[in-house]
């Protein structure tokens, strides 16, 4: 279909950037359409491999929620939310966990093996990587703000990586599911970007990429005119601040904003609704997405 | 509560034994009572631990069917058997390991976290740790017997150890649920002990111990006086032709026969319900249940 | 120039050749066209860089007839040749090794330095490489043929590919001159395709690439239609034995045979004067050009 | 004789210590009645095997004082003591090395040898182990004191303990003869004690326990209420200055204070009259005799 | 020819410099009439191999300017020198290049490996280890003094030393032609001296010999009497300034300045002309030659 | 007082010896005059001392005879010997292993240690070095012969060398008292050229080397001119046989040949009475003594 010289001159490109990543480490969070679209999760495991035979060492971090809401709807169980997270009884934290660990985690782990990577699927729990503490959720009741408990929705306390660096030192390439593990054993459902966030900062990752269902930050989202190719660390928090970075956007560049603060050398928010998105963020010249740097 | 010099005369009796396993590989099918009573569970977690500390490199393989059987009826799914097996469709597949690799596997890893042990989940798709096959059930019918599809119940068609080696060599504690992946990645639920034999065989580990729910092998179950103690393997497979070995004790002894056929040192068919069984068998002079050896 | 997809689809369809080679040593013999065009030498540089960056471990031996010829002349040197080889007098061995190892050679580790790979030159003396003997030229004369001294042209008697293992672990790309030394510490110039395949089977290499100024082997030249993509070991024999291969077929022939019989995995007769042809035949499901193989 | 649950009850409180000491290295100084006893020496020597087995590096320094005067008897030479010091001269510390390297010292090495344990016999003069100096007698007159020299008594100077890590760190049980090597070769004969404190803060040793003929440490040790089981280093000195500790006790509480100092963890003097003494201390809850600690 | 017990007597004599050069790295400027008289070079050869073979890390930074010049003679080229610096015009360093690389060195390598040295020849463009940049001649007229441009002589700009040592740590003596590589790929040929003392310093060299054909430092070349045994670094620049050292000496002295201010050791002029220079200067009490020490 | 050409050409001549040696082991049994001579003991440790530092690797083998009588004799006890072998009971045992190991022994290391080399002392006992058995006296009387036993004389009935190796690969120079350790953990004295003999064997040394008070071997002892300078191994059974080599011979010669059996490659028997006779023997093209080949 393409012609030598094409194909030639394309691998030829990709050879700066290959030479550039070798033996980095380059964390991913892999969520959303990416991961419902069967077309497209094929691409990202490619992606993956790819990057995993040029000598990349690469991180997968994934969430899981609408398969969640699926099982417990499955179990007769109603969710509710307070302000956008998910209200969790023990029950629910239970089923979460089965459905992350042992349906969405295992189901990823698969694809990869079957594409000749040696993937190894690991929880919060594996080896006390991820200590988690409870997140409280904040209620906005007009000028008034107050912290609600809805559970065991958990945040990062702390990350043992030593288990992710051995493996990766092994040629393994981790699977990770965002449970955390609390003081006393429980367990916690964390966001999946804050997970991955705090993970690529301890493993001083040399980039972050967080696959997304949006094409990147816009300063006015109804005018497409402001895209925002590049965002410093500074702006970022300004953005926020301001409230221009608002919604949806915020915990992804929080994340982002976590990830440069612990040790990750840059972060992108790219858009995972694109085929090969990860492919051509890492190897090609033209960016995609919005990266978010120091 | 004990005097000096009786924890000394203890501690001392240990010693050969200690000597004898260090830096072996012990493989332990943990089911049955000593999963599912709380107490009998924190004992066996101090076993590991306890082998862990003295250098031996134990290696878990649980099982899981109460849990299944528990999770199953939660969704409103009825389970149906055929010669002792579970009719295992796709979506009790799906379930089965939901509960074995999200839920049990990850609570056994959590209670030995907890202990300063390094413990890691794993399931058979880690970095294609089981490879499986469909197992057909047989029934038989007066003196005709005939196999059956009975879904995705599997049998072990081949280990790869690697990922348990990596992980024992660089200190950590790998605890396995028994699910399978066949050649087109579909998942099989496969019975644990036959799993924890091939796995102690590819190991060429020491020792296969079983904690089972029984004292161990008799002659004739309603005969105290015909325990037998040491059972060697031909003589194994000729009390299972002739009927004296039968029902429940079928696949634990013929786990030991694999394990041995593969390459494990000893196997052991112990009593969990006995609080530290695990302890009782690897480091003291009374060996405790039934051996099988070559 | 290039749409994303295209970009991605084509690093991908490269994903199982990078698979396939990682850590494997190829081995290049560059000479023709591709070493005399600046734009080609250029591309082929690119190439060595490229495999070098996916894990390949890729060993060049080149040639430099014209170069030696050129510098001949120079210095006033008429060149006599018998049954095609260069009647070669002390002070012509002496100029072909300056020539070869501090012209050709040096130009060669620095274009690839320039980009990025660290490459070390080696001639056949560097650790005694290539221990080579005196050759014979065969005259025929009617139907009758005669041995010729014709001076200090070699064949390979050995080769200690020590060196070239010691500098590949080490991640360097060696370069080698086609110089031998006898046994008396005298210096040999040897056919640097024979000194290729020599080396290819010394490293049991996984691929022996002849870069040419051909197509590949065709059994009539006259026809396009009777190209050969792949020929099997006794085949080449027999085509050889019956003149069907011929003329400067011949050398690329029988390397190809002496590499797969001393070790080498496969063994390729490419086009060089096409743009990027390593890349092609390594990285692309086109095979280019004639393979011969076992 | 225990009832099993007994057994794995002690084997479990053991399970923190042998945790906590993997792979620290426990400078033992072994002498007085554990070393006359026949009954006693056998228990230390499981005690260390024990030791050894469970992770723990080893490393004794023996004493030998009544060996010495005994020998010294056969040969007819008598011995007069100054301030409690043996004056020492040629003959004398030739024949005190001779009993304490030749003798004492490979009686040792025999017997752990004999329980499977890996003893290697070392005197100060191994590899420059035990860099010594002369060390003059204190003798008081009335409130006047003097130093008086009583020959081949020495102290250590300098320590250098690259043979004994080295030792450790092939399995080795380094046994140690408190003999050392002064500028011009001479050799000196050391107090036990002191060479076992050096060593231990040498090797940043996690423990140093010093086998005595007492109980530990008292306030008034006619009244045996005034036991002391924890020690500070400032408090130490303060007794020591005072008097409280006094005669035979300040040589051993000096050990400690000189090991604490130079980089040991703890220091215990312990009673080596009762049966596995190094057992109770190390693994179990109850600490027996008196901890030093900083 | 030797009595026994001379022999032994001066083997015994070398002890403690074998015994404190053991591993350490010399870096030797090979060049004058040991290059040019067979009967030196042989014997240079020798000594190679003897510091080699007791355990030293021999490095060889040779010359060539007579055999540069013979060759520009045979193609015809006159050489004009300004301020003693060769004009070097593209054609010039390219046959300077030829002939160093391809002639000289290899013809050094090939000695040595004849002597069961393994030697491997670099030049520095080999991993990039010479980065240099033009060096402008200084022209004096009267009082005045001005930059001349001679082209392609070069200075050094950078040692990337990691080929030499990484040769070194895999036991070959590393043989090193003075060509440097300019910013675009361009070579310089460079005073052999500098390229050494760089090297040593680069190296941080135990020891750097530069083989001259005087046999030292004298303050007054006329009177014998004069002679400089050791010079210290101050001194040497002073004696610079003053113009006592002058001439050919210049270079060499500032090659010692250089090297010992970059990291070596120690440095010394030696007179290449005498049998086993090298030899006597390392292995005997009588240091030979002028020492410019620190 | 040597010319500095004369240094060279001796350095010059020790070159292949020092090649062929570099990393290989040595075996020394040091004995007799050698000894006892101060002068002459002072010259071993400098050959040692040599040999260690151009890369050989010694291992010393000591008698003590001599010492061994004087002691005895202070404390009175008389020797009496059968068959050219001491009578020794339990007490003159334990003296020889005092006087050997804890006399001799260590003040071979300290000379060693004084010389810069870093020597440890050994005996049998240590790590279970020298397994022993009893050996019986072999007395005749007219043509008849009867075994004697003459009490704690041993021969070696196994060598466990793993720590000489561990100390040689640490580069420590094992100094070793002839002491065995037999079944019941008692003591053995065993005759030091058969212990040095089955040490060179289980080592497979390169050399061992004997230290004797004779120039080596004669065909008949009263005619200087039946000098035999190299005996093979078949030669030397049948002179044994048919008394050629007899009395104080024999031993030696038969310790060559077990050396030779059990894995040594060459074995010298040297005089010792000559200054620096290990050097000339091991650095020198004149060999000096016999050697007993295969």
């Amino acid at each position: 279909m393409f012609k030598p010289e094409d194909k030639a001159a394309i691998l030829v490109e990709a050879l700066p950037y290959i030479q550039e990543f070798y033996g980095k480490t380059i964390v991913i969070k892999y969520g959303g359409n990416a991961m419902i679209n069967d077309d497209l999760k094929e691409k990202v495991m490619q992606d993956v491999a790819l990057m995993k035979y040029v000598g990349i060492r690469p991180v997968i971090v994934h969430g899981g929620g609408p398969e969640i809401t699926g099982f417990l709807k499955k179990v007769g169980k109603q969710s509710s939310f307070v302000a956008g997270l998910r209200v969790t009884d023990e029950e629910t934290v239970e089923i979460a966990e089965m459905v992350l660990d042992g349906k969405v985690n295992s189901e990823i782990v698969n694809l990869l093996n079957r594409r000749g990577v040696k993937a190894v699927g690991l929880s919060g729990k594996d080896a006390g990587l991820i200590q988690a503490r409870k997140k409280l959720a904040t209620v906005y009741e007009g000028e008034e703000s107050k912290k609600v408990d809805i559970g065991y929705v958990g945040e990062v306390a702390a990350i043992n990586s030593g288990i992710i660096e051995d493996l990766l030192d092994q040629d393994y390439v981790p699977i990770i599911a965002p449970i955390g593990v609390g003081e006393n054993g429980e367990s916690y459902n964390i966001n999946a970007d804050y997970v991955a966030a705090e993970i690529a900062g301890a493993l001083e990752a040399e980039k972050l990429l967080l696959l997304t269902d949006i094409e990147g930050i816009y300063k006015d989202f109804n005018d497409k005119n402001t895209f925002i190719s590049t965002l410093h660390l500074p702006e970022a928090r300004q953005y926020i601040k301001e409230g221009i970075i608002a919604g949806g956007m915020i915990p992804k560049v929080e994340a982002c904003l976590t990830a440069l603060e612990k040790g990750a050398g840059k972060t992108h928010i790219i858009d995972g609704r694109l085929d090969h998105s990860i492919i051509l963020e890492v190897f090609t010249e033209q960016g995609i997405g919005t990266q978010v740097v120091r």
